[in-house]
């Protein structure tokens, strides 16, 4: 025999334990639900690309220490994706007379930043986005903001708010008081804080980092944290800073509108407010802004978040393609299904094992595991005729409830004995119906 | 503005349109469903390993040319997952604490090899592999067999036969007919090519490729293509050779044992059959071996294959872990169900298409279509106040079959006017529910 490895996963990377990848599968079946209910259909797009369909030369600098970036045996310059958004750019370009406009897609894959690695934080980890491209205004960004509020509510979480803002409406009143273009980026960065170091510390920044008077910090500051109770008020006042900038004005107007959509579904209106600081980070928002928080759960941040941006596909085409969408945030989500015990973490889904009493019985055992998941049952046969302690220590160990010990006496005599491992309690039955009624009340008991 | 890029996948690599992915999302769909009732739990292994976790210097030169290896940003020697059965090897021995054995696992992920691109052929594409380790015998082999045929039904797939050989029984007799150890690996990849190449070509190409007499070339082609009816008569057929070898007669053994398993169970009678040309390529298969054709397409190859690998996990671990487990060939079964009709290839399962007649009604439409979608219908409202002629122009697109017109005479009515696309019969309803049982109707008539 060869050398023995090691085993180990490369640094930054994990494996995923069934008890995790079963609430992940279990999550993204409802996502994948939701999305399909609102007529969002599936693409996929390749783990690997051309790097410079990714990264423009000029933007190297800032996400080029991040990539997995190298040639591939045929010499070409290649990268595994860093998100699902620049892919789809190029995708919805490449696509474009197949797929038509407008186009909605939802994606849920892997991707790769090779960050450094933090607790919690992995170098390859899941997306799950979803997206309307093709029309500028109207109903696409309700929609995407109701599909936000649907998925959290299929997930079974009720308490969280989608706060939602323009990135015109601070675009807008920063250049009225001066900022210069190139400053905002900056300003938004630092407005992102508010609930991190609090009002007074994010006024004194913004004044040094974008060299601005008391005055006009002052300003920024007052106007970002305007808080009248419904977003009704609070568009009411902010309306007298219409007067101050055009941009505002339009960024307000595309916020009433969405939110007189918004306001005709009765059962988001708990989840929805507008909130002048939030601003996302990402450059390529241009207009509406949206992050998600659970109420009970603030701490872990947003949990969705996305926008409206209209020049996402501005380096594949010249005819621009406007889009809305959002970013399923699915680690911080299954981490808060597990702890609001929303899902229950299980080694297995199954409900019943079957044992296997003599190495003899194992084709009676196989046809009767048969005909109970024929009656919808999840349903295992232990895999071999081990010592019993070892097959009930299976069974322990993966959680399953009730295991099924069919001997040669029960065969001879058509009888079944099951134990119910919860309760310690072990009976016989005269049917097979029988066994799976009393599974099914001793399941409702607990 | 930059320059203008013009948007390609890499060589070899493809894009997934929405038609296929929603063949694949649903097919998926099936399969989870049916390893999750036998009890497999999902797994995730990363996309990117130390090279050394998956090739051993010494294979270096088989696979080496195929494998996406570079160093990442730490200088680490890495490479792209060429299989999850590899990974798997890996997992199973660091993870064997917390998993238990036996463990039953399923994964559905990417691999990808730099293979020439061929037509239909692509460097990534997504594997589906099941596997039970930690038993040596009895009935892990038999479930794989059972939840392929359960795998292929739920698809809708009934004419198809999975093929079941051992290693055990060519590896014994060729043995005992003097072929060397060294020689078997080639013995079995000519064996492979009974159908395409016929048994005259077999028995050359065996006797010239292993050096063997006549007479050894012609004893192993008259054994692998002993051919009597039920698995049963074969077995009888085969049982003088018993002598000739202990390792045949265990391989001999091991399918009895099997098939008697495989009998109890009535709905599977039709697609089970003993053949003994079947070969495998891989390697690390060690006994119980099979394939599945689908009768009426043969010539797109095995659809599902597997087998027993008892020493997958050497490279990892002293402690030997057997394992018996198949993979699924996705891309082969999306042809098959596409051309069998077993599935609608489709735009989008989007039902019915909410128009927006005027801006000022975008709201009212949204929350028509959210009471719509609570009561189950797949629902879309288009984006935006479009011109009707490209509202109409999506839903024929993407094959919805109804559209609410929904203008002001019909909120102020309080009536419902719905167009079927398919017949061009459009109608007023005064409730929505009329509309839905007339969508409901028209949709059995089709």
């Amino acid at each position: 025999m060869a050398n023995v490895l090691k085993p180990k996963t490369l640094k930054g990377f994990k494996d995923i334990l069934p008890q995790e990848a079963l609430v992940k599968t279990q999550m993204l079946d409802t996502l994948r639900g939701v999305f399909r209910t609102y007529g969002f259909v599936p693409i996929e797009t390749p783990h690997l690309e051309y790097t410079e369909m990714l990264v423009q030369e000029t933007a190297e600098d800032e996400v080029g220490k991040q990539l997995y970036r190298f040639e591939d045996n045929g010499g070409r310059d290649v990268c595994l994706r860093f998100d699902l958004t620049v892919p789809f750019a190029r995708y919805v370009v490449q696509h474009r007379q197949e797929l038509g406009i407008p186009f909605k897609r939802y994606a849920i894959a892997n991707v790769f930043r090779g960050e450094q690695p933090q607790f919690g934080r992995y170098r390859e980890f899941t997306q799950c986005d979803f997206d309307i491209v093709g029309c500028e205004t109207g109903g696409a960004d309700a929609e995407v903001v109701q599909v936000i509020a649907a998925a959290l509510q299929a997930l079974g979480l009720k308490r969280f708010v989608i706060r939602v803002n323009n990135r015109k409406v601070m675009n807008g009143l920063a250049s009225a008081l001066g900022v210069s273009d190139a400053a905002i980026p900056e300003m938004l960065r630092i407005m992102d804080k508010f609930d991190k170091i609090g009002t007074a510390s994010v006024q004194e920044q913004l004044q040094s980092a974008l060299s601005v008077s008391l005055e006009v910090a002052q300003q920024l500051v007052s106007f970002a944290t305007l808080s009248a109770g419904t977003p009704n008020e609070l568009l009411k006042q902010a309306a007298p800073y219409k007067e101050k900038s055009e941009l505002l004005a339009v960024g307000l107007q595309e916020l009433e509108d969405l939110f007189a959509i918004l306001q005709s579904i009765e059962a988001i209106q708990e989840n929805i407010a507008i909130d002048f600081t939030i601003a996302r980070g990402l450059g390529y928002y241009t207009g509406i802004v949206y992050e998600t928080t659970l109420s009970d759960m603030p701490e872990i941040g947003s949990v969705c978040s996305g926008g409206r941006y209209d020049n996402l596909t501005q380096n594949f085409s010249k005819d621009p393609l406007p889009g809305v969408g959002a970013s399923v945030g699915l680690d911080r989500l299954i981490a808060a299904l597990i702890k609001q015990e929303l899902v229950a973490e299980q080694r297995s889904s199954t409900e019943l094992l079957c044992l296997i009493m003599d190495k003899a019985l194992t084709a009676s055992v196989h046809a009767m595991a048969h005909s109970i998941r024929k009656k919808g049952v999840v349903t295992e046969v232990y895999p071999e005729a081990a010592k019993l302690k070892k097959q009930f220590q299976y069974a322990d160990r993966n959680g399953i409830p009730f295991v099924l010990i069919m001997g040669e006496e029960e065969f001879a005599h058509n009888t079944f004995t099951m134990k119910n491992l919860q309760t310690g309690e072990q009976e016989s039955f005269s049917s097979l119906d029988e066994v799976l009624s009393k599974m099914k009340a001793a399941s409702v008991d607990v």
